[in-house]
């Protein structure tokens, strides 16, 4: 498989972390792929932007930074300003159509899902847009399967939440397959 | 401040990859400190040996990859035995006393606490032994405040489990104490 450098990036609290580990796993448990997963925090953690690098490969992987990802996702405008120029050219650049509103030109293919108006909609709990966002990634990528996620949201979350962040991830495929 | 390197080690479904974001959020957040924060997965995850990375400190951080941690922390026989040669000399070793048993000879302050046996005797819930981890490490390094971590906790945490916490990470303290 082609090295695959993803990087998560929006505001504290949208839960990229816990989306990006979940992603990190199931490639590993599910798919027997190799990946890792960092995070730095800073002035970003205190308020700005935050960022969750991800790379899997099917062979061993040793710098855990991502300087040019070809899957770049953004949740928001602060986030989507800083960073869209690190996406490698030709890449996918996923951002929420509420959340980023003024886009720049950029050498990849730009996709923009209202996930968190569908979420809000449809589900009316806005703290699994991370999970959906996981639900369109995939639909728009194939970097794992739908159903490897699925098999590490079902072992993290609480039985009670499970049909919820199912809805999610479904609701991201679904918007990520009516715009493609 | 002394750039502080950590390793957690131990086996997937202890709670080292949380511990060690909530040690990294309290840093940054409450401390005013950068940190960094990686996990590698590959054969690890399918069985074996789980293990995250921090760096901590009050300068920039570039390199999240920890080569030689000053603080080491072990939760398996199986993470032991494949990490304990990584420590800086004069380091802290930290383990946990039932769940690694066989020691060997290395040039670091080795505590070995009864954090697992605790927990199940007074709190009855071993889902907590990473918080118990974190109070042991916070008295035994000062590497962070403990409140610091108190409110890190209470903001992931679903409010009806805090006092859980609460109480296995003041056991952790406590632990410490009586062993320093």
């Amino acid at each position: 498989m082609e090295r695959c450098r993803l990087v998560f990036s929006g505001s504290g609290g949208q839960g990229l972390i816990t989306a990006a580990i979940i992603l990190a796993e199931a490639a590993v448990i599910y798919e027997g792929l190799n990946a890792v997963q960092a995070q730095s925090y800073g002035a970003a953690a205190r308020g700005g932007v935050t960022r969750s690098d991800i790379i899997i490969d099917d062979t061993e992987i040793n710098f855990p930074k991502v300087t040019q990802p070809n899957i770049l996702v953004c949740l928001t405008q602060e986030a989507y300003d800083q960073s869209f120029g690190i996406i490698r050219p030709g890449g996918l650049l996923l951002t929420d159509s509420a959340l980023v509103r003024t886009k720049r030109k950029a050498d990849a293919r730009q996709r923009s899902l209202p996930l968190y108006r569908s979420v809000q909609e449809q589900i009316g709990k806005t703290i699994v847009l991370n999970i959906c966002m996981l639900g369109a990634l995939q639909a728009l990528t194939q970097v794992v399967g739908l159903d490897s996620l699925l098999k590490v949201i079902s072992s993290r979350v609480p039985s009670q939440f499970f049909e919820l962040n199912k809805k999610a991830l479904d609701l991201g495929v679904e918007l990520a397959q009516n715009q493609w």
